[in-house]
């Protein structure tokens, strides 16, 4: 049984990933910190966990984390960069679910979180931890960023055009639909029932810190720099991402349904849809699944890809989970066999 | 008072104008028919509209529908175009809130709708009713095809690009979000509550009806034909449509804000937003407005157009009772002066 | 026109009441007060309203305050109690739509709310504002307190069994479902979409606030003290309160359906639903309606009254400006001939 | 390995018992059959099926089902009746999820049904399955009667005042909410999202078929008749049931928390709250749990239960696997070991 520590999980990702870990034959959950929270029984907080746990949140402990053989960070921004050296040095391994170690450049995390990275030394050996492509890289690591929710769908939507120099690099157009749970946990009025229900829109479209997490994956992709708009729309539902891609053809001597097929043939976890397809959001609610159907309209030179997951699944905390089982060496589906709960 | 009869107006489209024609201070609504509801008081189907009508749906009646001024359809498509020339000849208008006498070239209605056109002749006549492109004509029409939803959100927020030639026109992409409203109050599987909440999914991505419909106003505005990729989704909500719409601009000596603005001054019911802001769909339900805004993030050449109506207002019963007004000389804003409810 | 002012008003109720007093064809809103908002423009915060007000927040200004005809306080329990001394000074008439002046006996203000009640010495002077049961008393009242929104369901849905004494007296339930509006536009995580759609509960089953309001107008219409059972419900929906009553009734020597009808005939805003419906919360939407049916199920001795508002608007605010256009000898229905919005 | 039928299955109790099959690690699904269905593959008509399972419906073959150890019935009203004689004479057993073998007395089945019943004989041998009522009977049992989703939550609030006869048993109040999903996967207008989201309402107040299904279990616990109200609410969400129960208590010398901590103490699937609680549905969402909690407020009376199940999950399919487990010796959670998704 793997050992395994939370540092934070008070929020939706948190509770995603607790009721992976708590299901999980593999994983003994020792322990689990909330400054905020201390005291407090996890079932008291998350009552779909009654019955399944009788830990408390505790004040974050360095002699408890050490103890552990993985720690996740489900904390916001910035924690984990400040504690990584320590735990790291201990012999624990890490995996981030926030985004201290997903972008390689140091300057560029400060120039779209605000603050000076605290740990750029680990950059280096961070592992972005989309399995899809670092799935080697992702077991030997002692450190993995879990890309956010809109990258993984938008990432996992275009690589396949972008690898393979498809489409026109320089006009890629991501249009992305997300639940709410992806604002978290955070009393905001802009997440209330009665803002956020019966209504949609867009938000952040002069720039999104998660524009520059999927420009760098596309980038090393194509090995060479992309244009890329990224228009995030907050819509009334509770989970759930669907990101509609658009690209441009040069040629027309391909078939972007093989195309697809043939690139994730092998992976458990991204289900390529038959052609003419339309993926749904609730199709792969609380698994780690990416659903994709990609479309030629009429024939034409626009590629749409249609690229849905759940922004707490396959966006995070399933993810977070897949890379566990990298890392250690577990059957990659291991505590990951839901079926998606529908209606 | 305008003698007003409807026929159909047991949809969404039909509650919605007669709630706006039975506010409407100098609306006499005199007739309104159905077969399949004949007989039913409509305030027993439409229970909002207890208290403010005793009408009964009846039979459709050339002789009742004869002594009106004005007839609105709001029925399925191919209805109208089988009355119209009987009830023009009575010297009646007509506003078909349907697609019939949409698409000025018949064989591209056969091709879209499947069926030939029963009433070639008129298509010449009919004015599209998008009082901010044909206010002048629609004044002076006998026949008035009201716009569809979709193609009034997504021609409204093109248009002023389109017009002054300022972005690439073999590259427009319209991305379509609806409120479930939208597919009408048919009983069927996919609009239930439990397959259409909590999840989001695009259809018709091959090609949707409304795309002819916006394609034809963007060329005329264009002179020229244009490339559009056109993907409309279903989201989980009852009205509103958001297009998010993406030109690519050729240069950047321009300030999309002042052109949206300069185009727009004048018209009562297209409110551009200040700079940077980003429409909610819900602060226009219930109401004829259009909301838009306009960005070009990080300063590129992408122009991102965000435009939010009412399905079921602007993008329908409103828009018709604003044609109404313009056809009968009365005040624009007549009988449409509601404030959105919110939340 | 009457000069009117609002305190408060960046919460539901308020935006509620803006919309209303926007679109009264009688008002003019001259101010318009909160500390925390002051110098927003009003339609920065509720862009439903852009285009109806050219009004920005101001910090509370008694002299403002008291050039007006008539002051709505929308604010916080505790607000209105501190100010309406000095207000009815100047004479200035006041409708609060909080709770300072429901209850007459200051000792049960001080048992519930749990501070001493500020104005003790008003409270015999302020008129309970519903007007089926003191239309009189509101015409002439300077201080009218308007009822909270279960009070007003539930009392609605009582009364004409209460008055007549038809049933156990001991023994009343309601059983009261409300949308999530009805909890503030406070940022609070209870409220958030996420936690709150998609899901019921019951809440403050030990004793609601609002129970001590209900149990004084039902003793007021009894002469007598009554046993209530009154159990809140959290529904994953914006607006609307349905109450389900229970009564067990002596005999059946009497119509449940006669005794609505008779008691309510003149009444311009209930609505006496025909025997054997089942009112939908959405059918008054945005109005000042109340919508009951009572039932009798399987002719046995229990009565069940369902009893439909809004609980912004027959609940709140717009009860208020039927309060108003009493106090100041407008027509009932000034300004509240809105027609629910449906679908 | 069982080796399991399905009849029926399109509809959402279908489609959760399949889910909850598909992952159970004792089950052998080796038929699903559907008239209307045939043909089709599973996953293509239930998209978080796809990869799960390759099974198409097929018509319905009593061979096919023959061979099964098990056959579940997840049809409309009165299809297990027609062909329950032959599958039992062929030593399969059954679990009925529709109403057909509820009812002991088939005179009351034709009363509330409307046909005469097609296999009275068979009536005295079905056994209720309520694990937490008849868990030995059902391990015994050939068919069982899958109870509806309003008697699970009812009975199971009730049976430990009634049992005990604690309260007036001629005046028990049950007032049930449903989501949605209850009404089931029919195209029905009042199903719509556009019709049932954003309202509420109640129905069928003169008259529910669980009526006479909750007073036959109330009856048998009671050993005499008993009084009871129930109505039951649409309410705007997919998936559970809350049930507010209310009943009249003789004496306050008992502990209502004590009462049903006793009742429950070994049942794995009824989880009784602390005191002071309240239930949310979404907290057994997909599971086969019922959550209970009671209140007698303000220390009168009245005794307040809220119960909380899934309709779909304890209230359907996930009690008709527990009853399979309880009937083939499996243990009791085996295959429902599932935590709840939240948010």
């Amino acid at each position: 049984m793997l050992k395994v520590g939370v540092v934070g999980g008070t929020g939706y990702t948190g509770v995603e990933l607790l009721r992976l870990l708590l299901g999980h034959p593999e994983v003994a959950l020792t322990v689990i910190t909330s400054r905020g929270e201390a005291g407090v029984r996890v079932a008291d907080l998350f009552p779909n966990l009654r019955g399944w746990t009788h830990l408390a949140f505790t004040p974050p402990d360095p002699v408890a984390l050490a103890a552990c053989d993985l720690v996740f960070f489900a904390t916001p921004n910035g924690t984990a960069m400040a504690m990584a050296r320590e735990l790291l040095g201990a012999g624990v391994r890490i995996i981030d679910l926030a985004a201290d170690f997903r972008l390689r450049d140091p300057s560029m995390w400060e120039h779209w979180y605000g603050v000076p990275h605290a740990a750029p030394e680990l950059l280096e050996e961070a592992v972005y931890g989309l399995p899809e492509v670092n799935r080697a890289a992702i077991a030997g690591a002692r450190l993995v960023a879990n890309p956010g929710c809109y990258p993984t769908a938008v990432q996992l939507g275009f690589l396949p055009l972008v690898e393979a120099g498809l489409v026109d690099l320089d006009r890629l157009v991501a249009d992305a639909k997300s639940g709410v749970s992806g604002a978290g946990r955070k009393a905001a009025v802009g997440s209330l029932l009665c803002e956020a229900s019966e209504s949609l829109k867009a938000y952040a479209v002069p720039g999104h810190r998660h524009l520059p997490e999927i420009r760098q994956g596309l980038e090393r992709a194509a090995g060479r720099p992309v244009g890329l708009t990224f228009v995030p729309h907050l819509t009334p539902m509770i989970r759930g991402i669907h990101a509609t891609l658009y690209g441009f053809a040069a040629g027309r001597d391909w078939d972007p349904q093989l195309v697809f097929e043939s690139r994730y043939r092998e992976e458990p976890f991204v289900d390529v849809l038959p052609s003419g397809s339309h993926p749904e959001t609730r199709s792969v609610r609380g698994t780690n699944l990416c659903r994709i159907a990609v479309h030629r309209p009429q024939g034409g030179d626009t590629v749409v890809v249609l690229s849905v997951i759940d922004n707490l699944g396959k966006g995070a905390a399933a993810q977070a989970v897949h890379n566990m089982n990298l890392m250690f060496g577990l059957a990659e589906a291991r505590g990951l066999d839901h079926i998606a709960v529908m209606p």
